[in-house]
């Protein structure tokens, strides 16, 4: 793995990252695809179509259905989902803690019911590994616990602190996977994640210990969960400073494309999100004036593409008055088509982003693009 | 329109139909896409690239939401849903006459309530015409009444000579539409349908006295609504030759492969059918074997296509295994690609047919089909 800062503005970065999957040019967004499908009947020949460089998937899903190991035969991910570029996959730890029945946290991991079937799990850092292993993807994601944002210091301390020796039980668990024969991926990448709810001072010591561990990158978790925007944009300004530099930042389950141009501002280079598909399920799309929602009357008989010159395979053929009946008739291929709008939208972003950076005009672009996407779209 | 028999093999037709919208080979298969849309997430775009000639929606459908006169100010349903070849539409009847609630038929037309909101609706040949019309499809079909197949003779009768009535005013509304300065297609071709349940006498009279119409095109309707695959087949032994030799000939709502193959081999060449549709959404997919249920265990870690060589965007990129734990997980994307693909089949068996009849070797080719097909598959 390299990776390769070609130029900054601020501190916003424009990196280059090689992998045994491919390069990533960064900022980048990923699109989720929780279960190694995106929802809304979208495959890994869409993806390419619209601009993909990295698919995410979920370690807990897969774990569960079809299972890891299944998985693993049919020669990984990659494969099993017929994606060839790189595949970020989380820990499985946010889910745990988060969609998961009943559970109980000890030093050794999470004992935990499955959404599934109720079946007792545990998952603690080895097992992470193992699944994330069996997987293959080419970027794993350390087994973490994510606390409450509005948790208490005396939750989130001790929380971090386990976090901490969690990490270092990961690490080792992937050196020794990764020397293993049979290792679909022997050079899969392990991530460290940054934890400490809104409190800076936690966040800044964690991120120093974490940084000291010299990981190929590093993800700040534990925000976008319920504290305002303004308190994310903080601890971003406190913590990303004491990551290191020369390492890919990725800051998880964000965000708005407005989140994104800001956490860009701040240093972060990794973005992944639901909104561009769980919104474009709901016909709520995105254009450069604004979001509009494609159910309102006023599209009945509106023949132009839901954004003038947008190169999506939605645009490039399709109009507002067409999408907006398929949705109400409650075909799926109404909402294949506004999932790929979004997601599209999203790729296209990020590719201007880099451009801007890369022209060392992010600023001015950055004020005019929170500027526009915060219109009524014109109407 | 012209339509021109290349060859025949017995009484199998391989013709050539040249519309407005562009040229149809047949025998063909139409793909059902019902609301402008074919279920499973399919677009025009997916049509072109599986090899789908014709594109069928409904009437009665489409009527109701969003309405025929939405679509005429959209310019028409070629261009609402950007498909540039014919299309076929059906009259509503068979939706007024299956689907719609109360019903009372008149010599006027039949007056129902939408399935959507409960409303009353008139609908006769003057205002089927009149939505088709709107609609600008390639082909409309005439309004006719579909008797139950198992109806008694003293219902059939009268309700045949009812249809035949409605077809002389079906054809003059249709000069009228298309003589108008502001129809879409002003060479919208009427079809004709000849009805009679499983009389056979009923229905050679009543294709004698259609045929003397000398319409564009003649139906065989009310089939495969309940009698036997042998009656069918009988039907059209004892019908089609009453219809003409020189137009094109099409059993609506037909069928199976092996009805396809046994309808053409008496003179059919136009079909449709929900079938790859609808069995593609329940995991049940055509091979060239036999049909397979993709939801078997055995399926589980199968990394070979549905079927190997063939050509349809799931089995070019996914397995068997992708596939089904796609369906098992409820991914819309594990149903498009059921549907892609049994679609293609359906488009690719009439390829076989058309090639065989035009090499002389049909005969051969229906018996080698028919065993093959009602194989298990090599399980």
């Amino acid at each position: 793995m390299k990776y390769e800062v070609i130029t900054t503005e601020g501190r916003a970065k424009r990196a280059v990252m090689e992998t045994v999957h491919g390069t990533i040019q960064t900022p980048v967004f990923m699109n989720v695809g929780t279960v190694a499908a995106i929802k809304g009947a979208v495959s890994a020949e869409d993806l390419e179509n619209i601009g993909t460089q990295v698919e995410l998937s979920n370690t807990y899903h897969l774990h569960v259905r079809p299972g890891d190991e299944i998985i693993k035969k049919m020669g990984g991910l990659h494969k099993f989902m017929s994606w060839n570029k790189p595949i970020l996959t989380d820990s499985g730890g946010f889910q745990v803690f988060s969609l998961a029945g009943l559970r109980r946290i000890k030093e050794e991991g999470v004992t935990f019911q499955s959404h599934i079937d109720g079946r007792k799990i545990f998952m603690g850092p080895e097992e992470s590994m193992q699944i994330q292993s069996n997987l293959g993807s080419t970027i794993a994601m350390a087994f973490d616990e994510c606390p409450p944002a509005l948790a208490d210091r005396s939750y989130v301390q001790p929380s971090v602190d386990r976090t901490t020796r969690w990490l270092e039980r990961c690490r080792k668990e992937m050196d020794r996977l990764n020397s293993l024969e049979d290792t679909i991926n022997k050079e899969q990448l392990l991530f460290g994640i940054n934890q400490g709810a809104i409190f800076p001072d936690i966040r800044i010591e964690h991120a120093k210990r974490i940084t000291e561990m010299d990981l190929p990158g590093y993800a700040v978790g534990g925000l976008a969960v319920g504290e305002s925007h303004e308190e994310m944009y903080h601890i971003l300004d406190e913590v990303v400073p004491y990551l290191p530099q020369n390492k890919p930042v990725y800051l998880m389950g964000v965000g708005t494309p407005a989140n994104i141009l800001e956490a860009v501002d701040r240093g972060v280079d990794f973005f992944d999100c639901v909104y561009p598909t769980r919104n474009g399920r709901h016909a709520h799309l995105y254009t450069n004036k604004g979001k509009i929602n494609l159910m309102n009357a006023k599209y009945e008989t509106d023949d132009r593409p839901i954004e003038e010159g947008c190169q999506c395979p939605a645009c490039r053929r399709f109009s507002r008055a067409y999408i907006r009946h398929l949705l109400k008739a409650k075909e799926m291929l109404g909402m294949r088509l506004c999932v790929l709008h979004n997601l599209y939208f999203y790729n296209h972003l990020m590719k201007e982003i880099r451009d801007a950076i890369e022209g060392g005009v992010f600023a001015m672009y950055k004020k005019h693009k929170l500027e526009a996407l915060a219109g009524d779209n014109g109407e």
